[in-house]
């Protein structure tokens, strides 16, 4: 099948630039023995994160349980739901994944551990646990000190759970600001400090999970730091570009569309809005826009309704009709990749896969 | 089935609030005589678009051709297209719900027009169009005027197609702002010269088609008005309140959410963010915020990413513990109903439906 053979909107992965970023991850990952774990929430599809296994990845790291009952099908070495896991629902269906899976949560409560060590304790299995820190990002994680202790303490000593580390992400880190090295050698004495308390106090702490993907090539650089679960480098989008942390050369994933309308003068109007690109803005600008015209760059796409793009063409020399097709970089390609229910990876201008983007819409 | 079962994040619909906005509709169309033909996107379930029907509703209207092909299972009398329909793929499959349906599309251009008609002829099937103009909102739309006669002119000459009527959207009125009755009634001056016009021209107006959410019952004072098209009508949502349309008590859908971190002090995480509410923002806010919890309408829900809800709980005295549940008003319903793959209809605390959102995702 031929891309001009394809509807619109459609999600179209360029094979040889995911292919290179996949490369690229691992052979960092193993230049600098870091441990990888991808993070499978940007594309959703258990054939991608096979190639990730294929190329080293030590195992797989999801959000949502369902995400992970996805992902079992390919039967990875191991799944890190990177997430605390409340309630019994979502406790119990991760027991009947931990029965043929090795598997660690994420968590940074007394509560999360005690469910956990409960559900675990009803159903034979032993769950992994990585104690979340926050890093400076404030979103979830204990403070480093007596609170951190604590949890371990009492994650060491709950039945069915083995303590294998800390994680943190450290998503307040910009690279394009100039204390991002300062922030990021910070980050490591953090750690530093947590490993050689935790050590020193009885808790050997095997792996030390972080990293974000503006700071991800820098990870070899942050001390006691042994693995890292990057998503959104298989793919990248407009805002790793914004943020610094790669080219529009690295970005793979695009959205095919069609300009349905030229009517107001200065415009045209694409058939994708906020249900095929997401309303996500862009990272770092005061501008609202909500994606790159591959073909335009100087086009503003600027406003959008759930099924109308709005592009501001009045700085493009092209012309552009009703029927023409444009391809657009999304913002933010992980929610873009789950509002679509398949795409299409493409060498050229054949379409080599169709892939069913499974884990779409497994919000529990 | 008792909500309290239920695992989060989950969509809900409160049964006694949706019956009674979907009775108001009724009402107010038969009462002004206006043809209610209601916009389905929003709620994206045959069951429900059946109930409008029962309701008094002369057919549905959709936005893409595989929002259609879900609704024929219910078999409406007829379905509007509000969308230009471009392309062979959806041309063809167009066709194949016109075999069965009588089928009318809104377009604003020759391009559209033309493709439409000749699809048409192909097949043997026959399609109303209504032409789109643009009454201000600068989105799609022809201008009153020569263009629209032109436009108008053709697709009454064109084999397949039969020209019923003038469509557009009001969506650039704000209720709240005082000139609201200025623009509308200039809305029914410029539908009055339009309708005349044409008229004068030989083209009888059969359908005049219109009408935004926030003007809705507005819409007999229009002159020329004699159809609506409304969709967030059937659960409200954050923003139709934030317009000044409705009120909180006319919300029926809301998300419920578990709180899965109170790490960070005067902070919360539920456990839903772009991927369960999307990214759209408060209308008319300058504060950027992405839902109004129903138990603590002082808490501010500021921040988020795909499966992460931060909440600003330091101006609430009610306290929050990890595993608490709480339910959220989203922004924007249509699109939150795009991102779950089912939701809950409840009376009370009993769960009576569960339905699927068939018309998910269908963005082709």
């Amino acid at each position: 099948m031929n891309i001009a053979e394809l509807d619109t909107p459609a999600l179209l992965i360029d094979l040889d630039i995911m292919d290179r970023n996949l490369g690229k991850m691992a052979d960092y990952a193993r230049a600098h023995g870091l441990r990888l774990r991808p993070h499978t929430k940007t594309h959703k599809i258990p054939a991608l994160a096979e190639r990730q296994l294929a190329l080293g990845a030590a195992g797989l790291t999801v959000a949502k349980v369902g995400e992970a009952e996805v992902m079992t099908k390919i039967d990875p070495p191991e799944l890190l739901v990177a997430y605390p896991v409340i309630g019994k629902q979502k406790l119990d269906r991760l027991m009947t994944i931990a029965a043929n899976t090795r598997v660690t949560v994420a968590l940074d409560s007394l509560t999360a551990a005690t469910e956990l060590s409960a559900a675990a304790q009803a159903s034979g299995r032993t769950i992994g646990v990585l104690v979340e820190i926050d890093a400076g990002l404030g979103r979830v994680g204990v403070q480093a000190g007596p609170d951190l202790l604590a949890l371990v303490q009492r994650v060491a000593s709950l039945p069915g759970l083995f303590f294998e580390g800390v994680a943190f992400y450290p998503g307040h880190i910009k690279v394009l600001n100039e204390a991002a090295d300062v922030a990021l050698a910070a980050v490591g004495t953090l750690l530093d400090g947590v490993v050689r308390n935790l050590e020193a106090a009885g808790f050997p702490v095997k792996i030390v999970s972080g990293g974000s993907t503006p700071t991800l090539y820098l990870s070899h650089q942050v001390a006691r730091l042994n693995e890292i679960r990057p998503g959104t480098y298989i793919f990248n989008d407009r805002n790793t570009v914004l943020c610094g942390a790669t080219t529009y050369n690295d970005c793979a994933a695009s959205i095919l569309a069609t300009v349905v309308s030229t009517a107001v003068k200065g415009q045209m109007i694409i058939d994708g809005g906020s249900k095929t690109f997401s309303s996500d803005r862009p990272m770092g600008l005061e501008e609202v826009s909500f994606g790159r015209l591959l073909d335009a760059p100087e086009a503003v796409f600027g406003k959008m309704n759930e099924e109308h793009g709005f592009v501001d063409i009045r700085k493009v020399s092209k012309l552009f009709q009703v029927g023409d097709r444009v391809r657009v970089l999304p913002n933010h390609v992980c929610v873009a990749m789950n509002l679509h229910e398949q795409v299409y990876g493409y060498r050229g201008e054949t379409v080599e896969h169709v892939w069913r983007v499974e884990g779409r819409g497994k919000l529990q």
